[in-house]
């Protein structure tokens, strides 16, 4: 038995992504910055599809800049428009204390340059302070990044009134939104909640790797991450990863057809996971049910045992979780989301997340259920000798 | 019939290739950053391919950064390491003036940040001026970067002289080369050759799109352009393409089998192609049969026609070409390398690349012969009227 519960780390592509992905491989290998027509050809397709995802956040296509995912998409659009302000007073950009590494070492990564970052509190729910945010504006911010959806126990901010806000406070600002846990799970309109900047990847929605796309609101120009044979409107030089996009397009297409459907679905397993959880002891649930958590995390405390040694415990039976934070979860850093929402550094250590996707169904929480009744009393007596 | 000359745009992907990249897709989708077996059976993957990949250059595993391609490769390794010098009287970084757009572009995209670069000029047949560039080579130098293959005439700089040379001169200068012509086509040996840095792309070796390798030599540390979650030893943050990556890799496997084997196809064809073309009018070579040319790349110039207006008469026959440069052949700039080769800017105009890869063959060249020859003179006869 595989029960893959670590979709917030990356998810398994759909099949009919994988065949539209070596489909395009096949059939339109012309590159399409080639003047004939083979080039024509891909360049047309590549055209349909930044219509599609164009589409799926109320966009228009030449808001569209595909890059190779989450990470370049978040690099590109902060460096892109971090400059030091004259005043070197006030914060040039403004973000949160919880983001995602691809954030957050960006920001580092601009201090040399000058650039001055206002880190933003989260309350005990998870979510930021959105008076100490409006607040902290001044003539000198440049950009605002906020998360959508957290990677670590899935709280949703409300990017809505955030935008709403912001634009009552200064219309200078750029709005942008991490959107990477986010974007074809839950609805994303970057008219209506105002979002300037958007980052997204394909591989958390079943689409391939290294593929995401950038959205940059028409009559903002970034400077670009990548320079050379000016590809998508200069912004990001490199010949187009046409198939990778076509994967991309062709996940979009599925996610969003089903939207509402999955969302529901996943919510139901939630529901059901964290009903069963009450049978299990030692237990804090740190992705309640709530409007603002997303269905698709639950992370979990669990008393007396490392996460670690319960991820390894469970992998024997086949079951694939994450321990506190996603991407990159093999670094041993305490969590600054679990820290806010009141997790001891023991908590913290003792943190599991359970990412779902449709697929995933009530019989495989029975299952993980049972093993992890057997895990943590297993685990929790070897502890106590 | 269908005819493609323009591989150096990019090729076509191996059958092969795609199907290792769905299959890869299909079996190894777990996350190689994550704790559990999923990841680290797509880790050990990864590192397989690592050091397929390293070994094709005789580097080491450690030494090899997968990234999205040519472009990025490029503008990682340069902006990695530009950085001012205190004296700001000598170059920071030197190369030459007919490399690709990725690194013209990435220069003048560093401008602004006090970083000065000195162009070298190339000689009559397109080879740069060695002495005019060790020359230039002072104590505030970082990088030296040249193109191993032109991409429009297919000029090969004599790398091994050039990297022994600049290493007598300056222990201390980085030596980054462009290979993205040449990598998989002619051989690379970063120690014999003296290369500190290489950037190459899986899509001319009928790779997928969107994958590339930057060789770093052991010791470097240039600071990264996709900062986040750590990956590839926290030099190129992003969840790892890994489906694209074994892409590459089966690429790279089949082209350095048959690399001497396919140089020699392409060379008979090429020598063909040139034999052929003497039946030809007003034709001038711009990559003649020289050991300093590739047989890869046959650059000619047409008189008395517009090369724009040439390739699409030829695609009406199903033959695909490229005017002048290669990867974003929309432009129309007049070309630093034909200039340089003394072409008129007429002749510029007029010029037509034609690249091959390995299943290219005589009956295509007969064909595209007889079909030059009747669109030359149609075309002409308008143009005189």
């Amino acid at each position: 038995m595989e029960i893959y519960l670590d979709n917030s780390a990356t998810t398994k592509p759909y099949e009919e992504v994988i065949e539209t992905l070596a489909g395009t491989m096949r059939n339109y290998y012309g590159n399409p910055s080639s003047a004939h027509s083979f080039g024509f050809k891909a360049e047309q397709k590549l055209r349909e599809m930044r219509g599609g995802i164009a589409k799926s956040i109320n966009a228009s296509s030449e808001e569209i800049i595909f890059t190779s995912g989450g990470s370049e998409s978040n690099n590109f659009l902060i460096k892109g428009f971090a400059k030091p302000s004259q005043s070197k007073l006030n914060a040039d950009i403004i973000t949160t204390k919880i983001e995602h590494p691809s954030i957050i070492n960006t920001f580092k990564s601009l201090v040399d340059s000058g650039i001055k970052v206002d880190y933003i509190d989260v309350n005990a729910s998870g979510r930021i302070d959105i008076d100490a945010l409006i607040e902290s504006i001044t003539k000198d911010t440049q950009v605002v990044s906020i998360m959508h959806v957290n990677n670590e126990i899935g709280v949703i901010q409300d990017i809505e009134l955030i935008g709403k806000l912001i634009k009552e406070k200064s219309s200078r600002v750029k709005f942008h939104v991490d959107a990477v846990q986010s974007y074809g799970k839950i609805p994303i309109d970057v008219q209506k909640f105002k979002i300037d900047l958007l980052s997204t990847s394909a591989h958390k929605i079943h689409g391939p790797r290294g593929v995401g796309f950038a959205y940059v609101r028409k009559g903002l120009i970034p400077s670009s991450l990548i320079s050379g044979g000016g590809q998508e409107k200069n912004l990001r030089s490199g010949t187009e990863n046409l198939a990778g996009i076509a994967g991309f397009a062709k996940a979009a297409e599925i996610v969003f057809k089903n939207q509402h459907e999955n969302f529901n679905k996943v919510l139901e397993v939630k529901k059901y996971f964290i009903e069963k959880l009450s049978e299990v002891e030692g237990v804090i649930i740190n992705s309640p049910l709530a409007a603002y958590f997303t269905p698709y995390i639950l992370s979990v405390s669990f008393k007396g045992v490392k996460g670690e040694v319960l991820l390894h415990a469970l992998e024997q039976k086949g079951i694939y979780v994450s321990t506190g934070s996603a991407c990159s979860s093999k670094s041993h850093k305490t969590s600054e989301i679990l820290e806010a929402i009141g997790r001891t550094s023991e908590e913290q250590i003792g943190t599991i997340r359970f990412s779902f996707c449709e697929s995933n169904n009530f019989d495989e929480v029975d299952y993980v259920i049972i093993e992890l009744n057997k895990s943590l009393k297993f685990l929790r007596k070897m502890n106590k000798r």
